[in-house]
């Protein structure tokens, strides 16, 4: 049967810093490996064996798979990097601190930016320091400059029934390693989480989300490997 | 224009403990870790741009593939593992260490196994502690019971002409991760080495290969990147 493991990536070094990150390429701190390397002892002792992983072209979710894959014993498993399970992209909050973001807008607006579900902050302007389009990981790709989490949706759901959900509904067993808005974007399809509730679903990092599909990839069961780290899980049906 | 970059693993567990691996997936020590660290570095330090990545299914080439591409800061890079890019597979003396070998076989015979071109050593027998047919990473596919390093080339060259020569052929630069003979395997057919040379030409660890192809992949220019390892370069036309 269809199987899904969701894994967030664990602590980066922004997220100790308390930064808009979004597309930034922070790499993991050494906190965040072990959080990498526990998801794939726990997909091992699960006894889950992976068909194929997909991963972001970000630093942080590509070592997180890779590393949860040598972790589990299965490095040799195909993993495709796709730029659209990238997180979410802050536009002209990229870089800025939580702090710096108050002062300069307002904290009543970032808590509107960071909990809405589709309106997106100012976008990010061209030919800064954080000008994405300048990465020859980018070239030729049509990119945002800012993203809801619902803009988020539009670019990651594509994605997922292109290009995994062909393979799940082939039997396979799969592990997407990325970020916490594509993760949610992936969730909301699948569970039918409305608007509102979505900015809500807090996704553990390096606590494998393992969700069991029927072949018309409808969730049977839903389970934290790591049940003590179990948060709230998306509720089925 | 084409360039091509060759990266051999480093030190493994057994070659510690100085046992035939060929197909066995043992891991890289933390001293092969580092040599692979140390390519990546040599390949960002020179400026290298890679459009894409190769190796093997074997833990210690994908490893030394994702770490050489986390040291050179290109993580986001694809990696295609495939098994044609294997080491030798060294049949009934997989597992055995060089005495027990010479004890077994004699010195003499062990020798022309390990440096003949075209002679095998004997088939690995089913079902033993290293029946590669119940690992599922091979599963369909139809495995070698032994091999010499000629039909190595058999197994590796197909591969090249039909997934690495094309890319290049598109003008991108290639990093090729993987072992001792199917390194040589690709030495072989671009410098056109004889038979009886090639058995003596050893890719060193952890030092980036260079090669750049005219548009006919035939090599125009070939070097280490760490020149002060650099051993023998096969010689160009």
């Amino acid at each position: 049967m269809p199987t899904l493991v969701l894994l967030r990536h664990g602590q980066s070094q922004w997220n100790l810093e308390n930064r808009f990150t979004g597309w930034v390429d922070v790499d993991l701190t050494a906190e965040g490996e072990a959080q990498a390397r526990k998801g794939g002892e726990l997909i091992q002792s699960a006894g889950i064996e992976l068909d194929e992983a997909f991963t972001s072209v970000q630093t942080r979710a590509i070592r997180t798979c890779n590393l949860a894959l040598d972790a589990a014993r299965q490095s040799f498993v195909p993993v495709t990097k796709d730029w659209r399970l990238n997180e979410r992209h802050y536009g002209g909050l990229t870089g800025l601190n939580k702090a710096e973001t108050a002062a300069k807008h307002g904290e009543a607006q970032v808590t509107i930016w960071r909990r809405s579900y589709d309106i997106p902050p100012p976008e990010l302007a061209p030919g800064g320091e954080y000008d994405f389009s300048k990465d020859r990981r980018y070239a030729g790709k049509d990119l945002p400059s800012t993203e809801s989490l619902a803009t988020t949706l539009v670019r990651v759901l594509p994605y997922w029934e292109a290009a995994i959900a062909p393979r799940l509904s082939a039997g396979e067993t799969i592990l997407v390693a990325a970020h916490g808005n594509s993760l949610r974007a992936i969730v909301k399809h699948l569970f039918n989480v409305p608007d509102a509730e979505i900015v809500h679903v807090e996704i553990p990092t390096g606590n494998p989300l393992v969700i069991e599909l029927d072949l018309g990839l409808k969730p049977v069961a839903v389970r934290y490997l790591d049940e003590s780290r179990a948060e709230s899980l998306p509720a089925i049906g």
